[in-house]
């Protein structure tokens, strides 16, 4: 069998592995106040261009969106996202547990709109009964999105106009960040990020390390005592060292783009042969995760051999698939899928 | 100014006021323990045919409504509403506070369907990633809706026995409860609640007490402890005395359902008054909440000498509001409010 | 049976009773946004010498003190107080509910020292992994305290200051501030605490009002939202000009005080008589609240008679009980237990 | 420098780093769903004479402790612990994040017996105002303590029966657990824990793995739907093969006991030394951690060459410290630090 279910099917890359393993009896202090950890904060502000961001380290995505979006929200207050946003559906209400509402808009092939969210928030203050209404603070985007689909620096400038207008903290939740910025179509990199962005991050997770999130802060009103909300949240990872040798044999010296562009290269190829079969997309994703509309008949056989995830019936006939690329796909692979659906397909 | 902004603009009935002062100096115990609470509780048990019910008297909706969902839902579970419930939008995420989501589903004249609710539970329970979703277990709806809507024996029903697949805990607000059951289609009475609902309120604050709602627990999964979630969530009143004071009298000879009859009649008053000048209504409300859609020119001169609410824009030139009348609606006032409508409109 | 088991046995003061009747069927907005509560708030200000404070009206007080704390506090931080404080120990949980740890100190008569607080934040700042740790933020104190005990202006003084030094919310619970201020030895009043304390409560429940809490606040730090924060916790009440229509009653013309030093008058006759009758006490209380220490063999037949609470055996043949006066105590009650106690002693 | 200020101060068991390698590359499921933990929960059932227990792996201890009481509790239990309790004292107010007060009980070198949760149950249901405190619900302690002490089998089963008595939720958090086992003195195993407690952890992140606690859940009430308590908490790492393959290789063949038996020579060694030299200790403990009291004048000298954790100050001229072993000490690390303390000492 052929994984193409997710983007965190495999371990970390060699070097990620190797470097854990040479720095494994190397004693240091707990809770990511350890030497490699400070190195690989000064490596991302360097990339950030951003010298006095703050940078944490945590190991997951469900547990830094919950814990950037509890610190960063008062109690009656509540985080703008996508109705397809993960923190509104695939949580299991993390965000909820933290007693803040999930106000949902609906997305566009996963996206919302500067508009969206201006009126949104207009609404709220002009209506009579606002206080007796969760109000809108803080703005969850993710890029790529869980459709792929992918903000520009245009569009994201807009909604930092709209975060300014309505003093929304605006959080990006960056899991997938090395595929979006590597995408050919991309307008955003590190420094655009921490310049529009009060908080994102970079995630490593998917993108090649055995687990880990880098959160970058540049907001003034989430700074404060961060290292209490993640302890509080379960996050304080006991031996923090893991994360910043991680973090610094990826980021030093450009191995998680390299890693980007090989998935987004993988990607491309496969939604181009798909295309040129005449194969119709759930959207048009520029980036790792790739939603082709495929006919059922074709979907069993190719079930026997590949692994990916179902999406939504599309109609009698038809059903959205999901497949991703990542930093460990093997192009031989990705050659076989494409051979193995051109033959189904009668060509 | 004459007001219909709401149905809670007056104190309390005068019968109600007269026996807070009658028993104004007795000596009770408080919390609810007293004698004037016990025959309260005998006397809904009565109405309600439900000799085993547990009932308790809070304070106010908002309160009962976060207090009884957070005691029926684990932690990762959600509560299902329509989009326009009161705990969706109105109640400042009082029941994200206490950790849950609120699982909207879009309402057609604020009410959801059985079907809505079997296919949101059967979708999640068949997803293969449900553990990372919010679980649906519980069920919320007003009966009268915010719009004024009533859900028949039947629907209810059909809601029942959704509730039982899936293992929902089905609570109904009662906010209103009299005005809907005073209304001449209304199919639904206190013993068909008591059976086909787990808990559901008897409203008082919106119904001539001075505040006040009656909660009633059939279902076994409420019951356990509840005291202790009173308490926990602020809404054990110290004078509980007061609380059944109100409710004896007002439930023990029918006053509520006359004053519910009072206020209905005057609402279809209104409603045929306008109806019989061409006036359409956003929705065909058969409660005391009526919304027609009036022109912005009649608008502004009816605001010179009534209160009411303005719910939403319909067009350019026509705008949906709301008048609500009340156990406390002086016939005259309705009289005036026809005649200068009927006056403004040209006839 | 005459009860001396709490200050909220009875009703309310009949001049608040009549006001509420004068007033029962206005027509007002709801949610204290009428003119009776206007001037309660005015009325308040100016017997706090505090014109710019923000002032508002509650129904009970966990529901006050779980709102008050729950704006005070971010994620991470707890509330200062001592191990007999109603918060610590009477309220179900309602802070933890909102996710913050009591840090309970011990207290002597239910008091804590500013050396005590001054001594737990320099620990908590000065300890190396200190974010693994719930910093204190708040000073939680009631007084009268749970023992009847009263803080002195030197006391709050040093209070204020540390809590000046660590930046910790000073929050003082007043729910029976009448009779605190009333009392022979006390030291403070209405314009010191708008000076020392960030918020304070003046309390109606146990003062003479069917209900309600007038929370007054003072510090920048919570006025921010703060209705929001009233809804969020159910506390919003639908007709609050129930609230505001007491407390200007209550306040306009000292009636609010006159009642406080009636019941310290009787709490006073009560304790001299008891004390020239050799009756040992479990704590020096200058308020309302008592706590004899009776032998056991006069309890019983006192129970026939009076209801009033134990509160701990003290030794195998002696319990400390507590008999409550309040603004509704009649003389001949004090009279009669006197007496009684009296000729039980033999005397 | 050497450092024994923790036992988290290195990565991993080298057969752990290599077998991460080894099984690097593989794809897997995520979530936990893969091979590798199916065979780790199945040699955990099996050490633990459990076949029915439900096993789940997390990374960190705060973690599964905040979500094993969270999903033990209703919204108005607490939990029970020693005061000393890592819970209580050490987790930044995680538990109280859920809703839940966390009753602190004082310990005695850290330990709580039988009769004083028996005690504070019996006064709880005692007490006729029981509505308006926390009801203890859960028994949590850690085995060994914070202070490296153990409960015996006796004093655990004395335990079990006040849990069955008041119906406690009895955890364990066996962080540090098998260097409980290996102590000299320990009567307690995996069978007898499955038997005696509703859920305990078998610790990885302090015995040898890079990290990882084992969650083993034998009581019913905290079966059902546990996987998605792990994913609201932030606990469900994505690539939870990583967990599998940890502690399959870590329990396979007793290399976790092992390990646990090396840091209990090293630190009886540690303690006969000191013990032979004079040092009286904080506590009288059998297992990794070492708390001796040491002459301030002594402990300047000791701080350049090694790394310990000071506790607390003794008398004017002693402070009492810790020295912990691990699975990675270094024989000759420990004789380095009883040579360098006996020479300090004069002999």
């Amino acid at each position: 069998m052929i994984y193409f279910n997710s983007d965190y099917l495999e371990g970390s890359h060699p070097r990620i592995m190797a470097r854990l393993a040479d720095t494994n009896m190397d004693q240091t202090p707990g809770y990511g106040e350890d030497a490699y950890c400070d190195r690989a904060r000064d490596i991302i502000r360097g990339l950030c261009g951003a010298p006095d961001a703050d940078v944490h380290f945590l190991v997951g995505g469900t547990q830094v969106n919950a814990t950037v979006l509890t610190a960063a929200l008062r109690p009656y207050q509540g985080v703008v996202s996508a109705d397809t946003g993960h923190i509104a559906v695939h949580e299991t209400g993390a965000v909820e547990a933290g007693g803040h509402k999930v106000l949902a808009l609906p997305g566009v092939d996963g996206k919302i709109t500067a508009d969206q969210v201006d009126r949104l928030c207009r609404l709220h203050h002009g209506d009579e009964s606002h206080e007796h209404m969760v109000m809108p603070a803080a703005l969850y985007l993710s890029c790529p999105t869980e459709l792929g689909t992918l903000y520009s620096r245009d569009e994201l400038s807009a909604l930092r106009d709209v975060c300014d207008r309505w003093r929304l903290v605006f959080y990006l939740d960056g899991a997938r960040l090395g595929y979006g910025m590597a995408a050919a179509e991309s307008t955003i990199d590190l420094p655009f990020l921490a310049t529009v962005c009060d908080a994102f991050t970079i995630g490593g997770t998917k993108q090649g390390l055995l687990f880990g999130e880098a959160l970058v802060i540049t907001g003034d009103a989430l700074r404060r005592d961060f290292r209490y909300m993640i302890k509080r949240g379960g996050g304080m990872l006991a031996k923090g060292r893991l994360l910043g040798v991680q973090f610094e044999e990826m980021l030093k010296d450009g191995l998680y783009m390299q890693l980007s562009r090989h998935a987004i290269h993988e990607a491309m190829r496969l939604k181009a042969a798909l295309e040129a079969l005449g194969v119709p997309f759930l959207v048009d994703s520029p980036t790792n995760q790739q939603f082709p509309i495929l006919p059922d008949s074709l979907l069993d056989g190719l079930r026997e051999r590949y692994g990916f995830a179902t999406i939504q019936r599309v109609d009698d006939q038809h059903t959205a698939v999901r497949f991703c690329t990542s930093w460990a796909t093997d192009p031989r692979h990705v050659d076989a899928l494409i051979g193995d659906v051109r033959r189904a397909m009668g060509n």
